[in-house]
């Protein structure tokens, strides 16, 4: 078993209203910034054990298809890197 | 000027409680995964246009200084790519 850790970084499906996204970014142009578009998103961090980096990714999407991401309105990815 | 998006990471700084993760990871848990830890954090993806990526990266750390995070318990980190 290695240590690892698999990042899930879950997204508003383009489409999807994202108010807080719009707020965030009505705020920064009030305070004098210039910018296209803003898009948020939701990081998360795991840490794990598995045999090999396909095993710790696959387990991590798994964790997002249960829990972390809702497949209606969410696009998830997974990067896994070994962790020291 | 060219087009670029700056991803900037918000997270919690060491020793800030979570409770958010620590629900997460308990759901998870409790779904049958076995994870060591898990830390969330927030990503802001802003389109902007600048001269080069140092002025790019600028921006968008005074974004993060100014609005996106809070020094008080937050970290980030920006990263810069040149959008197509």
């Amino acid at each position: 078993m290695t240590a690892y850790t698999a990042t899930v970084t879950v997204r508003l499906k383009r489409g999807v209203l994202d108010p807080e996204a719009e707020t965030t970014q009505q705020a920064l142009e009030r305070l004098g910034f210039e910018l296209g578009d803003l898009r948020s998103a939701d990081r998360f961090e795991i840490d794990l054990d598995a045999d090999d980096e396909t095993a710790a990714a696959d387990r991590a999407g798994e964790m997002a298809e249960r829990l972390l991401a809702n497949p209606t309105i969410h696009d998830y990815d997974v990067a896994v890197e070994p962790r020291e």
